[in-house]
Parts: C-alpha cells; sequence; structure tokens
C-alpha cells in the first residue's frame, strides 16, 4: 500500500476536471469577495472540505492533483487524518481558546511540545528556538536577533550611552544601527519592511514601498545540465564568492548578517552548489558576519532532507522555516542570540501554541512514515521522468533539482510560454507553480507518490505537445 | 446570574495563592524551558487547562484575577466554552489542517466567516478587510497600502517608468519611495522593522534595530483630573495639533499616512479627548494624507465600544486590528487601499481562517451576551472604586480613562513604585500590567463582573497601603 493509501483510502485515482478553471461557481464566490477581500490574485475558489490528500477540489467540484500545495505550505495533503486528530483535540482547543504571550506567560506543556516537535529535527548544531508567526516575520527575528548581538559585541559589555538612548527615539544613530543585512540577487526573504528590502526577486514585491538601503551579492546562475558545464558553473560560483567578499570587506559600515536560501524559490528555483555555500560559511566567519539560512520554503522534508542546506554539510548561526511546519521561527545555538535582556526581542505572541502543535503532529508524520524518503526516491522518480520529457521537447530547459527530492524546477523559453503550460496543466488537471519569470517550480506535499508522479508527468509532457 | 457565572460555573470565588510567584514548579519548568527558548521576559509558566474565567492558574495551582490578560489579548476569559465548542467543531479542524493561501485559493467559506464575523463589527463607513497575522503585521500592511495608494494617484495611472523598475531592485529611488509615514510620540505601533519606525515608546525596543527616519508629532500630555485642566488641555491639544500641521506641510517628502492609537497603551495609557481626534482627521483631509487608526491593543470590546475611536465620532481610511479579535488585519473602504494590481498587497498566507473562525465565534459571544454594555458598565463602577483609593492614597495619580470602560489606568510616583506596586498585587493574587515608565493598566477579559472589580479595587487598594 502506498503511503498515500494508508492515509487516504478515498483519494481520487486521478483529476476530475467538469468546468474551465475557475467555474461558475468559483467566479460566483469570487464576485461575492471581491466586495469585502481583494481577490485579485485568486486562481479559483477551494473546497477544502472536499479536498483530499493529494488533490485539491475547486467550488465546481473539480479536483485538481495538487503540486504546488499553498505555495508550498501543505506537508501532508490535506484533510491528513493525523493532523485532524491532533486538531480535534483537547490541547488544541486549548491553546486556541487561551492564546498565550508565550515570552511573559509560557504554558505548561510548551517545552514538551517544542521538544517533541519543532526541536526533534532542528539541524545539527542549532538547539535552541526562537518562534514567530510568518515567514517575514521569522526572518526579521533574525534579523534583530543578528543586529543586536553585533550591536552587543561591538559595545563590549559596556551600558548603553544617554546619546545612544536619546537618539534611538528619534530614530537617530548612534541609538538607531547603520549595521545591515546582506542578501543576494533574486532572493526572496519576505514582504514585511525589513524583509522586503532583502527580497530582490520582482520589482512588483517592491515598488512605491520604502527600503533600507542594504547591499547584495550576486547568485550564480549555473549552467544545464551540471555535468557538462562543471568548469563554467565552478567559475561562476567563484566570481560570486568573490564579490560577495569584496562586498564585505570594503562596505563603509558593518554587514551583521548574510541571508540566503538554499535554493531560492520565488526567485526561480536558482540552484547553487554545496562548494558555494560552504564558500559562503567560510568567508563570513573568516570576516565575523553571521549566516542566516531561510529555509521558509525549502525546510520541511520536500527536499528529501528535513532543510534543505542539509544537502550542503553546512551549519549556518540562524536558519529560519515558516510554510510547511505551520509554524514560523528561527533556531540557533549561540546563547548572545536571544538577546542580551528581557523585551528587546519580543512581541506580544511570540509564536502560537496551536502552530507548534500542528507542527508536532507533522513533524511526527514525518518520522513515522519516513517522509523524507518518499520525497527522496519519488522526486528521484520524477525527475527522470521529466528529464524523458525534456530529451523529446526543446521547449523545456535548464530541468534542475536531482536529488533534491522534490525540489524540482524547469524553466521555458518565454514567460508567456511559461503561463501558457500552467494554463494548459490546469486544463488537463494539475495544479502547478511559476517562478522567477520563467520557471515551473514543483512543491508537492510529502505524500506525493509515484503514481501522482506517473499523473503529474503525464499532463506535463501533454501540455508541452500542446504548446 | 452574572456573565461569568453563565460561562464558569466553577470560576474560583476570589485568587488563591499558596506559593512565592514564580513558585518551585515554575521556577523548575522555566529552568527547563530556558534551555531551549528565552524565557527573560517571563512572569511565571501558566497553567492553561486549569485557568478559568477570569482566573489564570499558574503550575504551582496559584489562582490570580487576571486584569491583564495576556497583553489585552483575552476577550471571553480563559476556557471560555462557547470558544471551546468552536475550537473542537469541523471547520475549525478543516481550517487548521489545510491552511490556505488566501489570496490565491481562498476558501469556500471564506467569505461567510469574514461576513458573520469581523465584518459584522467593522467600523462606520469602513466595510472591506484585509487579513493579517500580528498587529505588527496588520499596521505594516496598512502602511504599504497607504503608500502603494499615494504613489498610485501621485503616478496618476501610468505605467510604472524603466528607471522606477530598475532602481527599486536596487533599494533606490525613484522605484523605492521616499514617503513616509508619521507617528506619535510615545506610540506603539509593533517591532518589525516599518512599524518599529513609527513606534516610540521606550529604547529599549529600538535600540540597534536600523529604522526609517521618518517624522513624529506631539501626542498631547494632558493633566488630572480633567474637569480641573480643561482650559489647559485643550490648549496642550491645540498645540499638538498645530505641530502637527507644520510637520506635515513642511516635510520634504509626502507624508503618505498618519498613524495613531485612540489610547496610546504601550506608551502609558495616553488619553486625548474626541477634539483632538477629529482635528487630525481635519488636518488629514486637509493635506490629502491617510488616516490610520491602530486598535491592536484598544479595540474588542474593552472600552464599552466594539474599536475605541467610536467614542471620537471619527472616521479613519483604515483601522488595524489584532489581538483580542485573535485575528488580525485592517478594514478600509477605498478600494484603491486593496492595491491597483495583483500580487502587490501580498503574502504566503494573507491571515489564518482559523483565526477568523475564532475572531467570528468572539464576535458572537460579544453581542449574545452584550459584552460591550459590561465592559461599559463595570468599567464606571470598576473606575468609581478606584478614584476612592486614589482619594485615601496621594501616590496614586492621574486615574484615567473615565467612561472608556476597562480601559483605566493610573500612576505612581516614581517607575520603582509602579514596579513595588505591580508585585504586591501579584501577592495577593491579581496579575496585573504596568504601561509606560510609571503607569499600571487594566486590561480584563470582557466577561470581568463587579465581584471581580471589587476583589481587584480590593487588593490595589491594599497594595498601595503596603507601599
Amino acid at each position: 500500500m502506498s503511503i498515500s493509501e494508508t492515509y487516504f483510502p478515498a483519494e481520487p485515482k486521478g483529476p476530475e476536471v467538469k468546468t474551465a478553471i475557475p467555474g461558475p461557481k468559483s467566479n460566483a464566490k469570487l464576485a461575492e469577495l471581491a466586495s469585502v477581500y481583494d481577490t485579485k490574485a485568486a486562481y479559483f475558489v477551494t473546497d477544502y472540505y472536499n479536498s483530499l490528500g493529494n488533490y485539491i477540489c475547486d467550488a465546481d467540484g473539480n479536483k485538481l492533483l495538487d503540486s504546488y500545495c499553498q505555495i508550498s505550505s501543505i506537508a501532508l495533503g490535506y484533510n491528513n487524518p493525523a493532523l485532524l486528530k491532533m486538531a480535534h483535540s483537547d490541547e488544541m482547543a486549548v491553546a486556541l481558546c487561551n492564546r498565550p504571550a508565550l515570552a511573559c506567560f509560557p504554558s505548561t506543556d510548551y517545552y514538551e511540545i517544542l521538544k517533541e516537535g519543532l526541536l526533534s529535527v532542528a539541524p545539527k548544531g542549532l538547539d535552541k528556538v526562537c518562534t514567530a508567526h510568518t515567514g517575514s516575520d521569522a526572518n526579521e527575528m533574525a534579523f534583530k536577533a543578528a543586529l543586536m548581538y553585533q550591536a552587543n559585541k561591538k559595545r563590549g559589555g559596556k551600558p548603553f550611552t544617554e546619546e545612544e538612548l536619546t537618539s534611538v527615539m528619534e530614530n537617530q544613530l548612534p541609538g538607531t544601527s547603520d549595521m545591515v543585512i546582506l542578501s543576494f540577487e533574486k532572493a526572496f526573504h519576505g514582504r514585511l519592511f525589513g524583509s522586503l528590502s532583502t527580497t530582490r526577486s520582482k520589482a512588483i514585491h517592491k515598488l512605491d514601498i520604502p527600503a533600507f538601503d542594504w547591499p547584495k551579492a550576486p547568485f550564480p546562475t549555473l549552467k544545464y545540465p551540471l555535468e557538462k558545464y562543471e568548469a563554467e558553473n565552478k567559475a561562476e560560483e567563484e566570481r560570486c564568492l568573490k564579490e560577495l567578499e569584496t562586498t564585505i570587506v570594503n562596505y563603509p559600515s558593518k554587514i551583521a548578517a548574510v541571508i540566503i536560501e538554499p535554493v531560492q524559490s520565488e526567485g526561480g528555483d536558482n540552484h547553487a552548489s554545496p562548494a558555494f555555500f560552504q564558500g559562503i560559511r567560510a568567508i563570513t566567519k573568516k570576516h565575523d558576519v553571521l549566516m542566516i539560512i531561510d529555509e521558509v520554503q525549502t525546510g520541511g522534508g520536500g527536499s528529501g532532507k528535513m532543510w534543505l542546506h542539509q544537502h550542503y554539510d553546512v551549519t549556518p548561526d540562524i536558519m529560519t522555516f515558516s510554510k510547511k511546519m505551520q509554524n514560523a521561527g528561527f533556531f540557533f545555538s549561540e546563547e548572545g542570540l536571544a538577546g542580551d535582556q528581557p523585551f528587546r526581542q519580543f512581541n506580544t505572541w511570540c509564536g502560537d501554541p496551536s502552530k507548534a502543535l500542528i507542527a508536532k503532529a507533522i513533524i511526527g508524520q514525518i518520522k513515522e512514515k519516513d517522509l523524507l524518503k518518499n520525497a527522496a526516491e519519488t522526486g528521484d522518480y520524477l525527475y527522470s521522468k521529466l528529464a524523458s520529457i525534456g530529451d523529446k521537447n526543446s521547449k523545456m530547459l535548464n530541468l534542475r533539482g536531482k536529488g533534491r527530492g522534490f525540489f524540482i524546477a524547469f524553466d521555458l523559453p518565454t514567460p508567456a510560454e511559461r503561463n501558457q503550460l500552467l494554463g494548459e496543466c490546469k486544463k488537463l488537471g494539475l495544479n502547478i507553480g511559476g517562478c522567477g519569470d520563467q520557471g515551473v517550480r514543483l512543491r508537492p506535499a510529502l505524500v506525493f507518490g509515484k503514481k501522482h508522479a506517473d499523473i503529474l508527468a503525464d499532463i506535463v509532457g501533454k501540455a508541452f505537445e500542446n504548446l
């Protein structure tokens, strides 16, 4: 019995498409919702009650195989019975009805929930956690941790000066900081004001919003197939590392931290080699800059490892997470990254026990059903099938993500053809996401099996033929 | 039968304090938690299973009357049966297990949930909602809405220029924006990078974090009792309004929006008159500046009205909320505040249906049990009792919040005495919060009745005597 059959005996055998998508019921509901809520980005209205496993059901009863999964945020498929059990539990009800201000009034069971849940999958070396609310929020809390840590180090244990205490109330130096966070070209780290200043994926994310003038470094543009362009890719990565180091050394103020995604996701599923990430770790250590790895989209097991950077043999100072974990936050080890005084790294909720319980249940299932192995093996199987399509169709470019589980992507020659392909797939019953200008990314749940891979490949193949 | 008796027949008759607070079990659990999670701001470990109604129970079994309520975030008391029922419902389980990317794949029932819940208490004139995740996040989304709206207006419908599209990727003008958000001295609007730039309550919130150089205006410092200082207070408010208008008129770049709390909460429970808020509305309209009212802490019924600014007869352009609603976001009316294109005001989750369901259940109870009336009446009763204590004790200063339900506060002569009073209250079985440098704020749940007010006043009276 496949993993999806153990969870979802009633899962559809294949996509069922009865109407255009969005269909008449979706459109009617969107019109209603649009009177009170922004729907300009909506694809269709979703019936979450009748979505099951790897199939998302829309308001018209169309059932699509889902390889996008709420922008990479569904770990165990729709209406997973193990999650439903947790959702119906007494501990969940108590967590939902009595949401604590966790930093002031932590709950008697928060330690156990963290220990059995999130901390049980903490990457090696990062044994503490700070919980947050969304990926953007987790990244900004990580920035604050890094900035305060570096400022304390510079201050050398001395108390704040009178000048710092007064100037900060005017948003001026020296109380506020001219230290910065460096990010990479094409990166995506969120859309709040600090995180958006490190996001460099698309103009539309950033236009008209004030930004900090923070520095960037180039992210390598690899050529595919990797085997063919080994030397060129190595040179490209070395160029990027060199430019990173030059920026760090010459920057007029201190770079507190570098933030990087293990695979740049929104920006186009841009991969780099383990050596590149190891190079960043060496440079950041050498120059006393912290390294933050943003696993918001890449984390949670889709790569065949719990965190994608575990493919690289690198230990960052901070690793952020959200999405598939359903609970956001960051892991760290250095005591000083928790702040040197109370109420500095602080907010009302500091997380949410109801989400920590969901994370614990998801992690429990990942272990119980060895879903990392499924992602690794099914991912390899899927990659091979897509490679065969690519062999026959010259419009599939830069197939990538081999050995990275489900973290597979490919490009089309133009943004228009990419969008056309996404539309064709939807018509054929596959919900699939784009990324960057002309990329297609796969982000199925961890319960996606070989039979789903067959259907996906079949539809993608047909969609390419229809282009 | 009192409201709390209808919900909580087993609610304690009074505080039960058996150990020092934190007691030995709290301390042991804090030590354990501190090995993986920052506990520097913790008061005690809380047993949410055994907390009930207006009483918070700690790990040692101490039961404190709670007038702080998770920093103003518990609307219906602990373990309210109506909320527990919602928490155990099927719709909650489906919402928890299938968290949608709401802007792309909204759920079939989201319109009804919003309509019966949050939108049913939208302030007059603001009939649309944008859902978010926390108060800080709601405020930053409101800032982005205002900034994009003003930029679009300035651009006059023209498309983005090539220069805007390229410069924004470098975090430079003209693609990024030099428009600003104005806030008031002593304001608190959150701790993310944009919201923290508008927060001006305490240095410790802001030190070492980069900030936007955004402008401020003075918030009036009123003298109490109000009856005695009517003329002086009027002059003070006029001075502040004048300075606000001068700043707006002379500011070198455009002020997109002004953000203000109806009562400055973290900054010390600073009140101003309806005329002051009406003055801001007139000035912002005159100069084409948007007005954002931040009801994160003040909203949700504690003032005797659903939103505190409804005491002022003012309609802002945007009103933000979170905390007691358990669901964050902002209300607005102007279509353009939802963004002119898809994916501009956007993030993965754009809210959380599980929180929207909790908000709906809370709002349902507020209506069913007329909890606004309870807050207004019990608040008046409590105010009188505290005024009697103040008459007898010269260390109670600036009692304020008359006619504002539970939104009552007072000062002590020094921060040390304030902290001493908070400690005395805790020893006597009352969990109570400070604000500003020497303020004490009341933030009970909406189910706080006259018998609780009697106990609170009794303890506060004794604590003053013990100073």
